[in-house]
């Protein structure tokens, strides 16, 4: 529950009554108290909680009837260009930095592990075994990247077997998804080897900007905000008794990361050296890139325990 | 603003670390620094607010995220409902009292001047003039109910050409715009008196539940909550140099002022004694009733001075 004191000042030096704060907090108790018939506790605390938000919010900015109105024109507008591919509201979410908020909350900070981030909209189920050393890159236009490294619980004990999820955007900024011909591309899965090692090709990343062509984009343009997200790479790592991991890996330099991830992805400890290598110089594998520059990041990861493991 | 203190501890008796928690507050302070580059300087104030409110939510009741899923499932289900004869965000806004809020925050207390209550959905521009006296119902299935009153500012000065509009559903809970039939029944305006005074017939106003069929129905079902509206008449009153009155009047004694108006529309103030009268009494002007009951109630307005006036 929030404090009581979060509503007992109006903000910007405007002054509200004695009598009229006791009327406004009146209602909000009220409200309050209808949901004290709710069958679910858990529903009930939620409701209860987003009831004292709503409205010390609307009394912080003494939200106008016309601002008022504006906001149900604008999640009207955000409800009807939603639809099986277009998700407005999640989008929403992001750039009000919930959606991270929800996974700092669903993933405390646990000694060294791995930190996580948003998962986003782009994952697919029954993406390719691509298999140690393998190109996740499918053939998606970009810049080969190398990415090595071992996945460890928090005793320093590796773990082999686990699942390495990893999927990203092309150079042009799109998910294989985002393509109508039906692609499989910038996605597969590996397993762990016994001293828990991992490595394989894919892309450099590169930023991309969420759809921004809805209410939610004129909304960052509105508030002079990048809809670009800094570049990335998704992971998800899952192995037994292991708390599961979605997170991304950041490219040190990109300067989006001083514009600022549009969702609020980025943690310190996930920006990465993706070093850049010249043409001709040799590949980790073998594998003959021509005249082509490469990159070559590593990945250390350190899993929680699961929870009630 | 909201003070800091309102997410410095968890709910329910959760412990949250405190490295758990500066990770949390800085994800916060992040977000609303991203909007330090609005053009407009209160859509700063407001996104900034909301943002705040939004994430102590989150963090408050440690939002999982399979509750995070239902929530934009509810949200897209909400704005696939709406559409231009269909709000279900307003409805939305109603039953968590934030339509209310608003009102309050919007219409401070002034003195002894008459208080606010919402507007809601059923307003309709240019209904009849009907004069003092005269019937708004419209032959709208009902009790007849006679209404008088006066109009007077905050120093007991009578308003004369006060604007009166007057609205409310039969008594089968409908109001004429949710008929197909294009009928207008159950509204109208007249002008007050040179002495400020008013006196109408309409009919004996019933509760009736706000549409129940969507999101925000199951939301009240889910909760333990009526969507019935308490019995009410809506007033609009206008008048010049003072402040447009936008309420209702409701009927002592009705059974849903116990049970909760859905909408948080009631204040004690606006409680009316509706007399019933059995069949046979006089009426004030004469009207035979034949052998109906009929009720009569009493509504004296006092407006506030506009804002500036
Ligand atoms: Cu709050
Ligand atoms: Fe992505
Ligand atoms: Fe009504």
């Amino acid at each position: 529950m929030t404090t009581t004191e979060e509503s007992s000042a109006a903000p910007g030096g405007r002054e509200v009554s004695e009598e009229q704060r006791r009327i406004e907090e009146r209602l909000t108790e009220q409200v309050v108290a209808s949901f004290a018939g709710a069958g679910d506790a858990r529903l009930r605390e939620v409701l209860e909680s987003l009831t004292r938000h709503l409205h010390a919010f609307v009394r912080d900015v003494r939200l106008t009837e016309q601002e008022w109105k504006q906001a149900i024109d604008f999640l009207t507008a955000t409800g009807h260009i939603t639809d099986d591919k277009r998700q407005e509201f999640i989008l929403l979410s992001d750039v009000l930095g919930a959606s991270m908020q929800t996974i700092a909350v669903n993933n405390e900070a646990y000694r060294d592990a791995t930190e996580a981030t948003v998962f986003g909209p782009f994952f697919v189920d029954d993406a390719p075994v691509v298999g140690n050393g393998g190109d996740m890159a499918g053939g998606a236009p970009g810049e080969p990247c190398w990415v090595e490294g071992t996945v460890r619980d928090t005793d320093g004990t590796p773990v082999p077997g686990a699942r390495v999820e990893v999927w990203e955007a092309d150079e042009d900024g799109f998910y294989d998804v985002q393509y109508d011909d039906g692609r499989v591309a910038g996605r597969g899965h590996l397993f762990t080897e016994p001293d828990g090692s991992f490595r394989f090709w894919c892309l450099t990343p590169t930023p991309y900007p969420i759809p921004h062509d809805g209410p939610v984009g004129r909304l960052l343009e509105a508030a002079g905000r990048s809809p670009v997200r800094a570049a990335h790479l998704h992971f998800m790592v899952t192995a037994t008794n292991l708390r599961t991991l979605v997170t991304h890996i950041f490219v040190e330099g990109d300067p989006q990361l001083e514009i600022g991830d549009s969702v609020f992805g980025v943690k310190e400890s996930l920006v990465k050296r993706f070093e850049r290598q010249s043409p001709g110089t040799p590949t980790p594998d073998g594998r003959d890139l021509g005249d082509r520059t490469w990159t070559k990041a590593r990945f250390d990861i350190v899993l929680a325990p699961a929870a009630g493991a």
